[in-house]
């Protein structure tokens, strides 16, 4: 684990407060996944053959509405920390805020990296990343302005770790007309629900991608992504239904944050952002009743919960917000 | 899949020969793998935790005779991408005829490298690369002399991915006295059968293992590849019984190969390479039967083969042999 602060950090969590039984709204994935497929002997026993990742990747660009190539790396954030690699260090704009680990990867090789607060800002850039939908605060651009975008930077990396549920803004569908000039990232685990596979997949020109496999070398994703993914990926009335399912969902979550007296900063169909006043004081009192939540060092007031996964964690944090009112 | 000739590439074999039933020995994976634990949803489904990879890594520790820090990465194939970052490009040796690649991943950084027959052709260089027990011919160099090795050279890497069943050759012990002069690198996909997972290992001085880490990134490692490396490397039963029993297999395939008319070139307890006249010729011959091994490109009579893993594959690896001969 790198030391940057992230969701996930359920262990540290427990450390502070104790207990075990907790609800972990830290992060954007989805609580319940997808059923896990029988993982077949070989697939854990064998090197993936260059078929196996072959097939998994067609169910990814399938997914994802795209004819141009794809590679499997093991997690969006494999990507991530190859892509300061795919040009020659220099000037770079990251869209911020938003996932820190974009601006990170790029320092750590080398990059100037000026934290932009609009597209207007990263004209010019060598490099540009913008995470959309985005993470925390749900902006979301139009593929046709980021594909305008792309013409006016080096590289142009957007990070669709989210849009799984958002596919009216994905850039993939248009990455055949945009060569060399953009990448897209995705990520399985979150939208599946299955981020400890460790599963993504980086999208666009053929020698982008090209390079990206040489950097990631041979053997990049393991045997039961292959499986899972391939099974996932393919399987359009488990995706619609939980679509539908986490647009509820987030509207729930919505309507109790708006009991609580927060309002919206955005969010997708996966996490939600809200303006709370104080954010690190309402993760603190949440993790009392080991609710745990994702505050962010550069906002006193924002707070992140991700999705409650069954009915039993709803009322607990409808019980644990109503205890804070009173 | 990056596009250097491997074993492991069973879709090949069956693209040119058709057929299903293979037996693949073309790689050095122990055949009969650790027996996979049931993996808890939550492994699956969040990331993983630092704990857990702390976990794993004390394990993987313990296993290898260490006191110093470990890295989990997904695959010693992992930390072969990631070792030419570990120093300024500069001149590195690699002991030849070897596993390709090292000299591969250090080239396509920047590397000038120096294929070296011996030790003693290694000093001086920026960064030397060893793999002993070595692969395919079965080298193998006692720890005091790589110790010594280490300081005559920028940073000795050494690759123990076969050394498991064979600790004497180990330098993990002595890695403590080493600082950032050595790293060693494990795989655990192969002696424990379960090459699908994507594990290994670096182990070795403070500074390096975190430059490694940070170039990793968080969440290197699968919710699987914890919960059965946990398992599998503290479980001391299995491993002095799988030793004996890789020895007791080595031994047989050795005697088979004698009364093909092959000589022992050398191996491991995982692999065994013969001198066969023509390897190419053997290694197709054998593909008829559907029977997979692996020939070298700079070695005309080379053949490496894995073990069978079971009694079924041993008679039609006999059968095989014996016809040809008639």
């Amino acid at each position: 684990m790198a030391g940057r602060d992230h969701g996930g950090d359920l262990d540290r969590a427990r450390t502070l407060h104790g207990g075990t039984d907790w609800i972990d709204l830290s992060t954007g994935i989805n609580p319940r996944p997808y059923p896990m497929p029988e993982i077949p002997p070989a697939a854990l026993a064998a090197l993936p053959t260059s078929e196996e990742i072959m097939a998994l990747e067609a169910a990814a660009a399938a997914a994802c509405g795209t004819v141009t190539g794809v590679v499997a790396l093991s997690g969006a954030q494999a990507a991530i920390q190859l892509v300061p690699r795919l040009r020659e260090a220099g000037h770079a704009a990251v869209l911020s805020p938003s996932y820190n680990e974009h601006a990170a990867s790029l320092r750590a090789h080398g990059w100037c990296v000026a934290e932009a607060r609009d597209l207007a800002a990263m004209e010019g850039a060598d490099l540009a990343v913008v995470v959309n939908p985005n993470n925390p605060d749900g902006r979301a651009w139009a593929p046709e302005v980021l594909a305008d975008l792309a013409g006016r930077v080096g590289l142009l990396v957007v990070d669709e770790s989210f849009a799984d549920p958002h596919p009216e803004v994905s850039l993939c569908p248009r990455l055949r007309d945009l060569g060399e000039t953009a990448l897209v990232l995705r990520s399985f685990g979150k939208f599946y629900g299955l981020a400890g596979l460790r599963l993504g997949f980086a999208i666009g020109g053929a020698r982008t991608l090209a390079l990206l496999r040489d950097l990631a070398g041979p053997w990049a994703v393991s045997g039961p992504a292959i499986v899972a993914g391939r099974a996932a990926l393919g399987d359009h009335a488990w995706r619609t239904a939980t679509t539908r399912r986490l647009f509820r969902a987030a509207a729930r979550l919505d309507a109790l944050a708006d009991s609580a007296g927060w309002s919206l900063v955005g969010g997708t169909a996966l996490f939600r952002t809200y303006e709370t006043g104080d954010g690190f004081a309402v993760r603190d009192r949440l993790a009392v009743g080991r609710i745990w939540t994702r505050a962010f060092p550069y906002s006193r007031g924002w707070l992140r919960l991700g999705l409650p996964g069954s009915e039993d964690a709803w009322l607990r944090l409808e019980r644990a917000l109503a205890c804070g009112r009173e």
